[in-house]
């Protein structure tokens, strides 16, 4: 145990294995910078071990690697993308760009893709309009694996809202959140490690209860996020992503782990230049104070400091550059045998502290 | 006790109340219209009773209610607006007339105001937007009384988010909520029945430490929805309202209880033409399949219905347009009181059932 990846050769390791299934270098480069990004900020469930589903769904011919997609139609400030099924990255990196380009040209963009795949840590995407000057929204729908508050079948997916603002990445507020208790997958590793409970508010059992207990919560449903609100927040979501793209909707969308049908989930992408509001230095220096006194506010009891959206992640980013990413041995196996499979060099290992 | 009130007697009550304050009608006729929306929604901290700290903020000066302000400056699909202490209700049917103009033209359009009053319930905004045709989304930022996550220092408000679509007003989805748990009063009153526990979640003491006991919260701290994740939901709310706006932030922020400076909020209009992305009744279709599969979903144990957003505040609505408005003794004392100073004819009460 304890093995480690610089992100410069996790970046080489991606792109191989992603041109080796045909992917052209760009869409590439892409892919493998937005997985290596989840990696490096500790959000390991939109990392390199993605890459492994979307080869998945790219031998099944449900990822188009060569597609970028194109624009349906666009009007005034506003875009409707078709993604076409290819890389969720490579088509987001197109539809980014437009939003960009109509926020410079607008004051604000909005874009709207259907038919897209999953495109990794949504942050990457809002900070792709942050660093061209824009507040960045970015909004996706996902395999239906939530039940609505009051109900016990699943309906919609962890539709995760995510903001980014213009200034530097480093100091910065960053929200990326699932619009869950919390994410699914804190349930799987809790049931993996044989915890017997997790805390309350995270899941509820198959009949809809709430529980505490590991494995009628990893048999059950995960809670959205403070009950009613979370599903509201969650349906928000899906209105600006499947029903105003005319994407698939409900039990249409696919599984990233099921290789019956496409994912074919919607994204959203909002940028607005905030030029067109204030000065960009007087932006970032009002950020600057809000971000200060929120960090400099008393902490509460059994606490030594108060956090903004993106500071945690921040921090392992820092750490994780340092000192590599850490992999666990099951997930080293995996990609190596993916490298063999597709006759690509193996990961270079650095030995981690 | 249980007296109750016609919408339409509530409405020409407080317009009367409104004009007898120097308002012009127009500005009255919003006002007294948006107020009247909360009270026949079930939303009573939203409804006339603010109107009794509209009319202490207009003898004190702070709100100026023939102002309706101004654009600072437009530019494509966005437009600063400077709310010049106008009504909020006067000035927000301002800007979301211009959100629904840059929209109509531009596929979507964004307007943000400074300088602003209290705006009643955010829903009325975003279903002026949705009524136009528009997916249209209304935040404001509030008076601090919400300490962030991991913190015992108030630093933001109850930041509302609020999302309206279009289609039918009675059948919709219609989301506006708070960024924290529960709204602040349900805190208050809870200790106003004197209960001596509330539901885990909703609250911290003044040291912030999570509570139960009812008296410990309300001398103590609202809790963001969910933790960390709603403190996150709420600094996206200041961002898009305060600091894109160039308006007040933190302690600058008044409190429509208070009458020392103005209350100095701002607000965020988000427009969005539908019929830019599919055609209109493609986009309603789509929105009443969405709803459907919702409210058809198997309800979890313990429950025997799935609501969607809004649809426990239509009932309400049906309830008070057949029967009326209900008030308390105390608020009719209060409203009738304010008739006697200002001179105008009391409400006509009709029996509750």
């Amino acid at each position: 145990m304890g093995q480690a990846v610089t992100p410069e050769e996790l970046e080489r390791f991606g792109i191989a294995l992603l041109e080796a299934a045909g992917t052209p270098t760009p869409f590439a480069r892409e892919v493998a910078r937005n997985l290596v990004f989840g990696n490096l900020r500790g959000v390991d469930s939109h990392g390199i071990r993605l890459l492994l589903y979307y080869l998945e769904h790219i031998r099944h011919g449900l990822i188009v690697p060569t597609a970028v997609g194109e624009p349906l139609h666009e009007f005034g400030a506003i875009c409707a993308y078709d993604a076409a099924f290819g890389l969720g990255a490579a088509t987001s990196a197109e539809c980014c760009a437009i939003a960009n380009r109509l926020a410079s040209t607008h004051g604000v963009g909005v874009v709207t893709a259907r038919r897209a795949n999953h495109f990794g840590a949504a942050a990457f995407w809002a900070r792709r309009m942050a660093d061209a000057g824009h507040i960045g929204l970015a909004f996706c729908n996902a395999s239906t694996i939530v039940a609505p508050w009051q109900s016990k079948e699943p309906r919609f997916g962890t539709n995760p809202i995510c903001m980014a603002v213009p200034g530097p990445y480093e100091d910065s507020f960053l929200l990326d959140m699932a619009t869950t208790t919390v994410a699914a997958n804190r349930i799987f590793k809790a049931f993996q490690n044989n915890e017997p409970s997790i805390p309350a508010g995270w899941a509820a059992d198959k009949d809809g209860r709430p529980t505490t207990d590991t494995k009628e919560a990893y048999n059950g449903l995960v809670a959205p996020l403070g009950g009613y609100k979370g599903t509201g927040l969650a349906v928000m979501v899906e209105i600006l992503t499947s029903v105003l793209s005319g994407g698939a909707m409900g039990a249409e969308i696919g599984g990233i782990r099921y290789t019956e049908k496409p994912l074919s989930v919607s994204h959203f992408f909002l940028a607005i230049d905030v030029r067109r509001f204030l000065p960009a230095d007087e932006f970032e220096a009002r950020m600057a104070r809000l971000v200060a006194e929120l960090r400099g506010s008393a902490p509460a009891a059994g606490y030594d400091e108060v956090l903004v959206a993106g500071d945690p992640e921040i921090r392992i980013e820092r750490e994780r550059r340092a000192h590599g990413i850490p992999f666990s041995d099951a997930d080293l196996a995996a990609l190596h045998e993916a490298a063999l499979s597709f006759g690509v060099e193996p990961l270079q290992l650095k030995n981690a502290r």
